[in-house]
C-alpha cells in the first residue's frame, strides 16, 4: 500500500423523495443560482418543476443553462460562466447525469478565474478556488456526484480532456433513484460499463499488499453484475435502481476505494479520443475498449486477472491454468457487456479504421498512458485495431 | 434501502513519516493548541518530540493536557477544558488511541458550551459547535479518528456513555502504521475485536436490499481476520499494520459501509455497562459479549448469520442446516478472538455475578437495546449470564 491522503466533503442525500431537501440544501450558499440541466427530460418528467419550487421556496432568483450535451461541451461552459459573471451568481446546481455535472463544475471552476476554464484541462493552470455547487443526479453512472473530477469536450480542436481538483466536490449531491426510473436501457447500460470501468481503473493495479481495496473494488463490481442486468429488465425496480446508484457513487468518490493503490486509467483515455472524434457515448466507447485494454495488457500481472475471475465472475479455476482462468474472466466480461446491450466493436458504432492513427496520437498527448502496462501509440493503436 | 445522508469531512493522511505533515496541517486553525495523550508511552517511542517539533516549527503555544485513561474519565475532560479556556486555545490535537480521540473531542465540545460537557452524554442537550481538531492516531481500534464519536466515563455515577456529533469529527487524522509497531499483543488483540464488533453492529440488520453495505462489511471482516493475526505475529509487519489501521478506520467512518442500513450495536451498550463497573478494555468485553450475542440472537435473521459463516469464515454448507451453518460462524468468531488472545467469560476478566442485575439494568437505562433483536432488561442478563 503506498501513502495516500484522502477528503471528501461532499454530504450525499440518497432515497425516495429527497428533492424535498434541496431548498434547505442549496439555502446556506445564497439566491442567486445558476440552474444546469441537459436535454429537456427533467421538464417532461416534472423534476424540473420539483427544482423550482424548492428554490422559489427559498427565494432564490434562478438563472437557467439549458441544453447541456452528453459530451458536455467547452461552448456551454463558457456560456455558464457568462450567465454566472453577470448576474453574479453565488451558487451553481446541476440537475442531471454525469455531463451536466460535469459542466457546472467546470462553470464553478472557470467563474473566479481569469484566464479561459479550458486552461484548466489543458494542464496549464490549476483550479485555487470554485463557486461552491451541488446537484441532483438522475443518471447513475459517472461518480462526479461525489468527486471533484469533470471532464469537458473542446470541439474546436476535438479534444476531451479531464481535470480533478478539491475545489470543485459538489456540496451536496441529491440521490434520488427512482429519478432514474425513466432511464432507457442503453443509457442504463452505458452506466453500468462506465461504473464498472471506473473500478477496473483502480483495481488493476501493480500495487501490492491492498487486500482490503481489492475487495472493495469485487464488492462493487459484483453487485453491480447482479443488480444491472435487473434494472434493464424491471426499470422501476427501487431496489436494483438504489443498488446500482450508490455502486456508482462508491466507485468513484474521491477514491475511497483505492486509497493508496495506484491507478491506470489508460482506457478512459483511449475511450476519450474515441468521443473526442466520433461523439459516441462513453458508456459505449469503454464496452468497446475496455475487455481489449484488459486482453492486451492481462500478462503484466497475471494474479490479478486470475482472483478478478474467480472472485467477481466465479470462474471455477479447477483443471485450468493461469492463463485459460484470466482469460475466461475477460470473455465473461466481455459477454456481460453484450447482454446488457453495449457494444462490442468499433464498428458496430459506426467508426472504421479511418482515424485510427489520429486518435492513438490524441490519446498519448500527455505521455505514455496507464501504470499497469505503459501504453504507447503503437500500444493504443493497437488496442483499437482489436476493437475494430 | 432505506433513506440516508452521509457526510464526512475528515481529512486522513495515510502512510510512513506522515507525521511530517501534522505542522502544516494544524497551522489554518490557529497557534495555541492543546495536545492531549495518553500514558506517556508517546514520551518513550520519540513519537511526543516528534509531534512537538511540528507544532514548534509552526511557531505554536503548546499546553499539554496528559495522562488520559484507556476508559477516557469526564474527570480529565473537565482539565482539557479548563485549559483551553484559560489559554483561549484554538485547536486541539489528539496524540494517541481512541481513549485520547474520544477525550479530545468532548474537550473541543464542551469548550463552547455553557453547561456541563456531560450533558451531550447523558442526552441532555446536542452539541451546536465545537473546537476544531486533529489526530495522530498510534493504535488501530475504534474508527474515531474519522467520525463523530466519543465514549466518556463518568465514575461519579459509574456510567460509560457515547455521543455522536458532526461538530466533532476531526479535521484531520495522521495514521502512520510505524506508529503502531510497538502495539503489545494483547491491545492489538483487543483493537480487532474492536473493529470487527464494530462491522458486526453495522452487518446484522434486518434492513433488506443492502447487497453491496453488505460486502463493504464482509471486505473488512475478512481482511481483518487475516491480516490481525499475523500483526501479533509480526508486531512490525508494516502491511498487516497498515492493513489494520485502513480497516479499522473504514469499520466506522460515519457508517459508509452501511448507509441506509439500520444499525443495532446492542453488544456495544452491554459492553459499556460492564466496563463502567469494572473498567476492563473495550475490546476484551466485546470480546465476552458478541460471541454469546450472536448466540442469543440469530434466529431473528438466520439468513444474515448463514451468509456471514459461508462469505466471511468460509465455512462449508453442503449437507448442514441453516441452524448449523449459522452456529458454525458464530464458533468461528468465538475461536478467532481465542485465537488472537482474547478473553471468552466474564470469569477471564475476573467478573462474578454479583453485579449482573446492575449492569443489566444500566444498559438499558435509555430503553430496549438494539434493532437485529431488541433487548429488554432480562435479555441483556440472560447474554451477561451465558458470558460467565
Amino acid at each position: 500500500m503506498n501513502n495516500f491522503a484522502f477528503y471528501n466533503p461532499t454530504k450525499i442525500v440518497f432515497g425516495r423523495g429527497t428533492v424535498s431537501e434541496l431548498g434547505g440544501l442549496v439555502e446556506p450558499y445564497g439566491k442567486r443560482v445558476l440552474l444546469v440541466y441537459g436535454g429537456g427530460s427533467i421538464k417532461r418528467n416534472g423534476l424540473y418543476d420539483q427544482v423550482l419550487r424548492q428554490l422559489k421556496g427559498i427565494g432564490a432568483e434562478v438563472y437557467e443553462l439549458p441544453g447541456v450535451e452528453p459530451n458536455p461541451r467547452l461552448t456551454s461552459v463558457h456560456r455558464g460562466i457568462e450567465l454566472c459573471r453577470e448576474h453574479d451568481v453565488q451558487f451553481i446546481l446541476g440537475v442531471g447525469g454525469g455531463s451536466v455535472i460535469d459542466a457546472a463544475k467546470a462553470i464553478a471552476a472557470g467563474v473566479p478565474y481569469e484566464g479561459d476554464v479550458w486552461d484548466f484541462y489543458a494542464r496549464k493552470a490549476r483550479v485555487e478556488k470554485a463557486l461552491p455547487l451541488g446537484a441532483v443526479l438522475t443518471l447513475a453512472a459517472t461518480g462526479t456526484e461525489m468527486n471533484g473530477n469533470t471532464v469537458i469536450t473542446n470541439w474546436e480542436i476535438n479534444q476531451k480532456r479531464g481535470m480533478g481538483s478539491i475545489h470543485v466536490y459538489p456540496k451536496f449531491s441529491i440521490l434520488d433513484p427512482e429519478l432514474t426510473f425513466t432511464v432507457p436501457a442503453d443509457q442504463t447500460a452505458n452506466g453500468i460499463v462506465d461504473m464498472m470501468s471506473h473500478v477496473f481503473e483502480q483495481y488493476f493495479s501493480l500495487t501490492t499488499d491492498t487486500p482490503l481495496q481489492e475487495r472493495l473494488c469485487e464488492s462493487i463490481l459484483k453487485t453491480v453484475i447482479e443488480n444491472g442486468e435487473l434494472a434493464i429488465r424491471e426499470p422501476d425496480n427501487y431496489a436494483a435502481r438504489a443498488n446500482l446508484m450508490l455502486c456508482g457513487t462508491y466507485a468513484l468518490n474521491g477514491g475511497m476505494i483505492s486509497v493508496g493503490v495506484q491507478q491506470d486509467w489508460a482506457s478512459h483515455e483511449i475511450e476519450h479520443a474515441i468521443s473526442a472524434v466520433y461523439d459516441i457515448a462513453h458508456g459505449a466507447g469503454l464496452s468497446i475498449v475496455f475487455p481489449n485494454w484488459m486482453k492486451y495488457v492481462y500478462r503484466s500481472r497475471i494474479d490479478r486477472f486470475v482472483q478478478y475471475a474467480v472472485r467477481v465472475w466465479d470462474i471455477d479455476p479447477a483443471g485450468k491454468s493461469d492463463e485459460e482462468i484470466a482469460l475466461a474472466g475477460i470473455q465473461a466480461t466481455r459477454d456481460y457487456f453484450t447482454r446488457i446491450g453495449a457494444p462490442a466493436t468499433l464498428g458496430e458504432a459506426g467508426i472504421g479504421r479511418e482515424k485510427l492513427d489520429v486518435m492513438a496520437e490524441d490519446a498519448v498527448r500527455f505521455g505514455p498512458l496507464g501504470s499497469f502496462r505503459k501504453l504507447e501509440k503503437d500500444d493504443v493503436k493497437a488496442i483499437l485495431e482489436m476493437a475494430l
